[in-house]
């Protein structure tokens, strides 16, 4: 951390920095420069409150210089975290994962139909929403317990492993007994209960970047989980709150480069939140592959017009396959490979 | 809601977005126009997913007529909700509620000490942490129950009210029993499991902005409380994401009369996190107030360098003397008061 | 355009609204609703001041519905404009253009170094800055008309097309005797006297997206250079501000399909400047193609540490030959290719 | 200037990163911490180019700590720039400035006749373009070199001081010879052409800040100006892109305290603009004062429903007068007062 005295801060001031900084257990260097001094804090373990230098007299701004996250850091580990699910998918490592399904589980039938369909196109990960988070009180709000439990069927029929969202700390524990992955969405990357309680499931967590998070903000989420001794976490970026209103949301692919130089954790794209407009599904679900995302969460249901929510961006199962074949492309383009199909003895299973 | 066809939809095409209307149970009315033509739907109750009419073929954009919000809205209540606290002071009326105090509890003495200076200056509720929301798992992360329980003993000394946040739907509940107000901050804005049961306590709920809200998404968060049938809900702007990294957040304060004129329940402006710099509190506090604002929340502390969270914002009591005068003047340019101090006899009850 | 009333509004302020409509020139279409009237305005062409409605009594809020624009929409014209260049290179096929040099001319001997270098490994077009806009008033403002000059020099000797920014409306006129297409910069986007200019030289035109610019805003941009006489503009995605600061720009490759939809116009991204980091400009590169856009502007530099401007975002050679063959194959992954490289017999002409 | 290196940065990219730094003519420290070393630059011009360190082997990221704008610093100059327009009214003093008149001038008669009531409530400076830069080429754009006449001759009938915007160089010029003060509006915030020339007729500037430019690119823009010779700049907060549609921009208070801690120069706010609808005008304007602002450009119309442009955020005359009035108390209320009416005499000379 620098701490940028103004130009005319007096000694008195420069020293009353030096002075808070040792009695808050660090070590301070004053570093003189052409217009102004700075002050350096050395040793900050990333619990460092700038807000009490900050406020300081002298001080003209004050400039963080190490990150606070730790555990998910490339500097604290260098290898790729690979997420290992039940049925044997790996998320992280070269093969690159599909997660497909509903937006909401519907019903049984329902969900088991949908399940065959994205696995017989090549997902390997069910998706839906039995808890669904909706900004109106009078939307519809999911199946709850019914559905984790449809769910489970669907993945006893087909062998794909199931992810599904999690909106409270109980919740966390419940879709822990039914799902391989909870699922913390958008608008609770800094629930922080929730993070703890899903992070000493330990079960693998899927964490949505957050409307507005910056990628510093989505890390520190992150760490949340890691510090409840998970280290299973993938990141998804889902786009960020924007000014055009063309998009249901500003789809930040260059986000997914920026967090694997910064991180080892895994992280995907959900391009139909991401975009919230069928038509822009594919387009951008090929684009967040060619940008090196290590899998995607892809929103299709058998009869979109129909869905109990987000219809308008879901693929149907058609437009999947053609998503499924361009993405394999892309993927060989840049040296990777999708998932291989599981095996239909897998289903049986 | 009006569907806005391509303007070479097809009648086919506008017969199925009146159909899907229709299924929906809703009335649908084409509106031929110059260049194109638009479906109407008529008798949205709020619960209308544009997402299934966005999908349809030949449909260029599906624009809102009705916004979701429904007994927040003005339309259902004309008349400003009044939010009475514990020691009368009224939240929504013609007079201005200060609340003020440290960022967090860090003691019984801290807090009963600066719960005595802020109300010789004129506060008349009490602020303060006992469960901090923090960035960062290694920050410090309040004092928990016992801070609850000397956030208690101060309104005992000093009879001002409390408003404490809460950071889970448990927490609620055991923030419910110590404190006046239930504050969910704005990283759980649209954390609606919590939204649920602090509504179910019956306390009134300090809600803030998230960080990248819209002003319809702040409103239908509150309408998670008053659906739980507690119209006890003070609205808080604090700032929203900004590309500026001068000030923390940036104080939208035009969001103050835009929800004056949609909602009847009261509005507040807390300056200290919209702006994250003790140097721009008071000149905030102050515009807020003129622009029209029900009241402040305001970050105090009485050494603000040694403040565990949030220090840079905090100013000291001096300082908020000077805020209380400025701000009284500001209040009668406007016609308005501040409320009035507790009586010293108010201290001893 | 639809004009919404308050749900009190009385007949006489619906009648208000009515009548100035009507003295606008247009007819009006009283729709009323389960809650509300709303007013549909019949017959806009695109110059109707929503203003003028919005201030009325008893108006809630007046929502668009006919689009600005007018030459630049796909309801204008439905199949694709293709901008064919000089050296027979064109942009809005099915082929892929890229277009690549360094920031800025830096001398005579090294544009051309340059353009052969780019050259050989399939760009067609050489992209150079002869006028610089900088941010800060003291930083190098580029070689100004030598540049240019050095530009033609560098045509001549590879065949490859030139692309050069043009800072004023005297500038567009001197772009326009050296350059194939004369640049407008995203500072420049609603530089309307620039605009007109350049239309007015007949020369295809490349308008880079401003900073934070709407995709209405953006194609009401190139509005005016179609309303000059002049259709051969091409779109250039380039990053939007954002609140993340990892990247100095939040490449929006969403607006490149959503784009596509509105407008017949080409639409090509820069992934250089939108994301100033030279390790992020391959993936994003990539992204682009995969998005769907109809080409790339990249950065090259045959010595990038030593670069008078934007250093950190060009790539070096070898990478570019890398970024090459990549989007090679992904342009065939979604059934395009890459503009043929220029024959050297191309050179010698 | 810090350049941070990775934690595992080699001696030799260290020694890279020192050896680039001597080689661009700064001085270069090396400071190593308890987890990276990082690498100080020395001597800092404003002119350091960081994107050549940023690509840099090791490199972790550049942090820049020099601000790059110079003579618009208050570190340049410690007092407050007072701008002492024709009138005599002082632009940065301790007294409050008070723009007013039409969004556009519509004829001779109607501009003298709103300059007649704005001077009457106390304004004394006359806003009206004559030229308007208009998102869509088909809208109205202003009578031109009639509209500049016709300010004049409102500036003789009354006394006021006038500002009127230019739109390019050339424009510029003739501006400076009619009005008072040049107005660069905010889509020209960076167009870097028209700042020259502005700045070099010795004219006051009053320079709007961009859509969604930062005070760091704001304050460059004014040094353009500056750095011509031309002190006499007054700056403009006008609001920002937002992600909510209720306003027309963000109106950005903070922005007031904040430049004028980092600038000398003088900042007025548009409530304007900076709302978009006339019942936000009077409380975001007497909400600029209360935050310190000196001074407020405010759109005001003699029948607002009328109004060529921008009827929907102009005042009536009376809601004009009311806002005067409060903005006359709210003055006090900080120790200041509004600029005194132009004596009748003055109208006569």
């Amino acid at each position: 951390m620098l701490v940028v005295m103004k130009h005319n801060a007096s000694e008195e001031q420069i020293g009353g920095v030096v002075g808070t900084i040792r009695d808050m257990g660090y070590d301070a260097r004053p570093i003189p420069g052409g217009q102004r001094t700075a002050v350096g804090l050395i040793g900050n373990d990333g619990r460092v409150d700038a807000a009490r230098l900050q406020g300081l007299e002298g001080v003209l701004e004050v400039i963080p210089v190490t990150h606070a996250y730790k555990q998910v850091s490339r500097e604290w580990r260098e290898e790729d975290t690979r997420v290992v699910l039940g049925n044997g998918t790996v998320v992280g490592g070269a093969e690159i994962v599909v997660m497909a399904g509903p937006c909401a589980v519907e019903g049984e039938r329902e969900i088991i139909e949908i399940a065959q369909r994205v696995r017989e196109r090549g997902a390997t990960v069910l998706r839906g929403g039995a808890y669904k988070p909706r900004t109106s009180p009078y939307a519809f709000q999911g199946l709850g317990k019914d559905g984790l439990a449809y769910l489970a069927k669907a993945r006893q029929e087909t062998g794909l492993a199931v992810v599904t969202e999690a909106l409270d700390p109980d919740g966390a524990d419940l879709v822990a007994e039914y799902a391989d992955i909870i699922q913390i969405g958008a608008r609770n990357m800094q629930n922080y209960a929730l993070l703890k309680r899903a992070g000493r499931t330990g079960k693998p967590v899927l964490l949505k970047r957050g409307m507005s998070a910056t990628i510093e903000e989505f890390l520190l989420a992150a760490e949340y989980v890691l510090a409840e001794g998970n280290d299973d976490v993938i990141l998804c970026e889902r786009g960020v709150r924007s000014f055009d209103t063309h998009t249901r949301n500003l789809l930040d692919l260059a986000a997914i480069p920026v967090v694997q130089s910064l991180s080892h954790l895994p992280i995907i794209a959900d391009p139909s939140h991401g975009t919230g407009l069928r038509s822009k599904v594919t387009p951008m679900g090929r684009a967040a592959v060619a940008a090196g995302a290590h899998g995607l969460l892809v929103e299709v249901h058998q009869d979109p017009p129909r869905a109990k929510s987000d219809g308008a961006q879901s693929l149907y199962p058609e437009q999947f396959a053609e998503l499924m074949e361009q993405i394999g492309m892309i993927a060989r383009a840049i040296g990777r490979e999708l998932t291989p199909p599981l095996s239909v003895a897998g289903s049986a299973s």
